[in-house]
């Protein structure tokens, strides 16, 4: 190990905890704001209660999960524990471990600070907008500095003391295999009680969003800030993963370690520099930080460069990475955007019934996807032909410089992502508990922030999956040339041919599974709903409570039931496929896996967010507004597009990083043992 | 050119002349039945003028657009015409001219038949179920064997004349571009019409489907019968062209001669055996025709490949393709048929709402692609191989036989394929002059069969796409090798890697402007229809006469107006990509192009027809029946559903195709002229 490289993971390091500092500080921040009154306190507790109920039995579950995987790493990965190297396997099994337990922490911090910073931030919009905006966002900062501290820390800890790529490549595993579940059961179990309570209250009883009768609502409340975060928190672990297996052939981790400790530190100034003026607009206030932390990320990084003498092309790989993920999120914004042309277009549709506002924004999502696919491409083709300039093993390198470029301001990108679901929280807890129509138009207009502010963040995590899994691909390349095979990914090669279609149909058949998974729960819970209202003398009229607790053990229940058989269905896929047909047919089953899982992520997010702000568009009192046929087909838009952007558009970008890391993770056993 | 070669293009000749004898027959058959009053003679009138009017602007702009290839050919393809062989580019532009000249032959051969089939289909049910399946299914055989004699004749014909696997590409070319404007324009017409019709008629007036007050009635009927069976004639074209470069390489020629020949001679004995027999199902009727082919063509030629000693395992490549294609229209049956589980499950959750609607079938469209696509795959792989224990250069054989394989019964299917509008509009014609309830009955019946049946033809043609596109990349890797560079499609080549990514896009945008296209117009007609209501007094009572012309108009002009950007985007992406990349890009390109194209074409023709046939299932009396909330929920699906499986769903099929073809066509060009 090179002075150099231990300096850059120290470095790493000293961020991390200075990173744990900054959100330490935040979470006393929020946490000493006031809370306004009594009944207010007793909304945040119910869903601080049912969301950490929900956490402790998915935990229960996934820690089960994560013991029968560590026996087979200790019995067969890298290789069978009878063939090789039994200390290696048991390493590996423990940073498994580490990996998942640092993904769970991230969990449990983000519920913890969404919990407490939602009723603040409620409260604060009593006195001003600038207040509640600095609550939720502090709010999201403290869940953005202490995950990419921990998956910043988490990474050199295991680098420093294994030195072993493959290593690496278990602790991201670990991470993602958890988030993948995290990030499926939180979608499921949000869009259950999100759909239930909409069909039930807006459509049926006429009772607006997030009203305490309505039994659901609570856990509609719980959902949003269940599984925040986790797909951008295993982009970025697997990115730093395939990096290091990528770098360390050619001596590169350094620069590794450079790129992302910067990126904090420039996320660090970032979240400090954020805030909202006397004038300000909310969404300007968001995007402003994260420009601000570019600039600030492009300056740290160049002086890094300079000083360690890394070559400037690799820091022009890093900057395209992340100037493509800025364009790939104004490109997405402009599909979503509730000011522009596609939006106003889907919402003008509505006036012509619901098929039509379902095929209008289905087309546009389906738009939506070129750019983003040539924007992922080029950036790929542009570094890769950059890395290769500088010398032989370079190449690969520069497109997985791309995606750490791209994910380097993350800390900034998860705090502006987890302030959305707060003040979405916000919203509901201050209708709940009555804190009056002035303090709703505020918190209103601090959600609408965090939906545009959200295109650009799906920008970035779409783009940053997409570059993550192409260097990925060259990660397992790396460590299957490492056991000893040549091969070439050749399309001509029928192996490989045979797993781009069969890879190709993976995202198809997890986002069905997952979205039948919220169909079938969301069925059960309008049941359950309306057996309430029946049931329960005085509900409809407010008298009395609505049993909210049964409504947020069907949405926990049913994510559990159904995340389980998708998150195995892709793994088990990737044996089989790997087993059967080797190496070659593995790294084509990654291509299909890349494109499908793409162009559907990108086709489900965007679509689902231009329906949300379609609805948005006609409420605002465009083509007849609320209550109007044009409303009523925009509703319906809405709550297909709810599972599509937040349940199976997310969760993709994580299932195509798992596979991924499974099949590096496999890489050895499939060279040697393999079918065909 | 060899013996045997020589021998088996002749013979291909006679049996493509037996073709036209027999297609003939059957026209005149058609054309000697009686129509059953005056009312249905205009009625039937009314729909072939709209059809021909139709055409003829369609060819017109059609006929300008391939004289501007037709010049572009002559100065650049295969290369400059200054660089090289002015000779080449004249024969090349020359046999596009024809290629093009016999696909509008198939288009007009098929309304003529279509047009005169219906009005005597329907009176046929006035007698008996037998004889209007008869006259359906006849009508149906006339365009089966007219259309693949015309395209075996012409390829025959080619190949005779020029010896040139090049420049059959080019006849291939010509045949796919104007199917695929065809089959774009065909689509966008006739959902145009429909949804209209449906949203005025059925939805808002309360009128039954085919009410002859409805302006846009005849219209839809039109749109039924225009571009009919393009895709599959061009999958055809394009799976000889492919198959002749690749075969001519090693001197197999002779083999896919006698495979197609034998495959239309058992599709002449196939529809000769079909008939309804006086206790039988329509929908096994055609099935077990479709049965009764495959294993006429399994005999004849294992006959001919034991005469001509063809290697065996050829045969057995090209019966595999036929299984894969009668396996993956079965699973595509279990997806749409409504005696199986999704339909009902989706039925079920139109009582939720139209979102649940859409969302379940939707999952089921996603899920319905894996099997598909695993076939696909499979067929490919195993095909491969088995070419590959042949001998050098048999492997990609391997793959184009079983493509050819799949295609070989293709007259069988087409004649189902044809049978099923044609029987649709038998029921709109016998609706509108009044032919009574029992017609009405029989009628039904017959087209719920060609809906059945519908879903094994599809397989057959998404099938058959993917294998045709796959070996339609070993022809474009032949040529580019032909052209003198050594090129690979790895894809940790990052100009293939791009090229795929982009690639993956092509099919999603053009299907966006195709759904779009219907859109707009659909919303024209609509307004049209309202005028025609408030102006045309009595047309509400049924005493005066709508104005037919003016919907058949705007189904019109607003089909030539939408697909010709949406044909010249795939066509000018192909060259750009090409021009920019070279060979590799264009090599990544062809393989996204498949992987999201068959994707879509997947999703969109299973989903679409699952809610067709769930619409079905709730208005035959289940959850509540015609009229209530159920079925409202079911129409909505089936309307979202209906340009996603007329539409997109079958374009894309002709899309990928034309994109191979493109590319082969420019492969030298591609090769000499590119930016990186």
């Amino acid at each position: 190990m090179g002075t150099s490289e231990i300096v850059w993971s120290c470095i790493a390091l000293v961020i991390s905890i200075a990173s744990f500092v900054v959100a330490a500080y935040f979470y006393k921040w929020v946490k000493a704001l006031p809370v306004a009154n009594a009944r207010l306190e007793e909304v945040g507790k119910l869903i601080r209660d049912g969301a950490f109920t929900f956490l402790k039995r998915e935990y229960r579950i996934l820690g089960l999960f994560a013991a029968v995987v560590m026996v087979l790493i200790i019995l067969f990965f890298p290789e069978p524990i009878w063939h090789g190297n039994a200390g290696k396997n048991i390493t590996m099994a423990i940073v498994y471990l580490f990996g998942t337990a640092l993904s769970a922490l991230a969990g449990y911090v983000g519920i913890s600070i969404a919990t407490l910073s939602n009723v603040r931030a409620a409260t604060a919009a009593q006195e001003s907008i600038q207040k509640s905006f600095m609550a939720g966002f502090r709010g999201g900062a403290v869940m953005g500095m202490a995950v990419v501290g921990t998956s910043l820390a988490g990474a050199a800890l295991v680098y420093l003391v294994t030195q072993d790529p493959e290593i690496v490549m278990a602790f991201s595993f670990g991470a993602s295999s958890l988030a993948l579940f995290a990030k499926a059961g939180g979608g499921i179990f949000t869009k259950t009680a999100d759909i239930a309570a909409d069909l039930t209250g807006k459509v049926e009883l006429g009772i607006p969003e997030d009203d305490p009768r309505n039994p659901a609502v609570i856990a509609d409340n719980v959902g949003d800030v269940a599984g925040m975060g986790a797909d951008l928190f295993d982009s970025n672990v697997a990115a730093m993963a395939a990096t290091i297996v990528i770098a360390a052939a050619i001596g590169q981790v350094a620069f590794m370690f450079a790129i992302t400790s910067m990126g904090l530190l420039a996320s660090i100034a970032g979240v400090f520099l954020s805030r909202l003026g006397p004038k300000g607009s909310p969404s300007r206030a968001l995007n402003g930080g994260t420009y601000v932390t570019c600039g600030i990320f492009a300056v740290l990084t160049l002086i890094a460069v300079l000083i360690s003498q890394f070559d400037i092309r690799l820091w022009l790989c890093a900057m395209l990475g992340m100037v493509a993920g800025v364009i790939i999120g104004i490109t997405s914004d402009f599909f979503t955007g509730d000011d522009k042309k596609p939006v106003a277009k889907v919402a003008e549709s509505c006036q012509n019934g619901p098929a039509f506002t379902i095929l209008n924004g289905f087309s546009y999502g389906l738009l939506s996807c070129l750019p983003a696919l040539l924007g992922i491409g080029l950036t790929a083709l542009i570094s890769y032909k950059l890395g290769e300039a500088i010398g032989p093993g370079y190449a690969m390198m520069g497109i997985s410089t791309a995606a750490i470029g791209m994910l380097s301001i993350i800390g900034m990108i998860i705090s502006n992502d987890a302030y959305g679901p707060i003040v979405d929280n916000a919203r509901g807890v201050a209708e709940m508990a009555g804190l009056g129509d002035e303090v709703l138009e505020i918190t209103d207009e601090l959600d609408a922030a965090g939906n545009t502010a959200k295109a650009i963040t799906k920008g970035f995590s779409i783009g940053a999956a997409g570059l993550t899994v192409i260097s990925l691909l060259g990660a397992f390349l790396e460590l299957v040339e490492g056991a000893g095979a040549q091969v070439t990914f050749d399309v001509m090669n029928p192996m490989v041919f045979f797993g781009i279609l069969v890879g190709a149909a993976i995202p198809a058949v997890f986002s069905a599974m997952l979205m039948n998974g919220v169909n079938r729960n969301s069925q059960v819970m309008v049941k359950e709903i309306h057996r309430q209202f029946n049931s329960i003398p005085g509900l409809r009229e407010g008298t009395s409570q609505p049993d909210y607790a049964k409504c947020i053990d069907i949405s926990t229940r049913g994510a559990i039931r159904e995340l389980i058989p998708a998150g195995l269905f892709t793994i088990l896929m990737t044996l089989v496929v790997g087993f059967i047909g080797g190496p070659e047919a593995i790294g084509g089953f990654l291509v299909g896996n890349i494109v499908t899982g793409l162009l559907l992520a990108l086709l489900m997010s965007n679509a689902g967010g231009l329906w949300d702000n379609a609805k948005k568009f006609v409420e605002s009192g465009n083509f007849g507004g609320k209550g109007s046929d044009a409303h009523k087909a925009a509703v319906i838009g809405d709550t297909v597009g709810d599972p599509f952007k937040d349940t199976a558009g997310p969760s993709i970008n994580t299932q195509i990083t798992v596979v991924s890391l499974v099949s590096s993770l496999a890489a050895t056993l499939f060279v040697k043992f393999h079918l065909f």
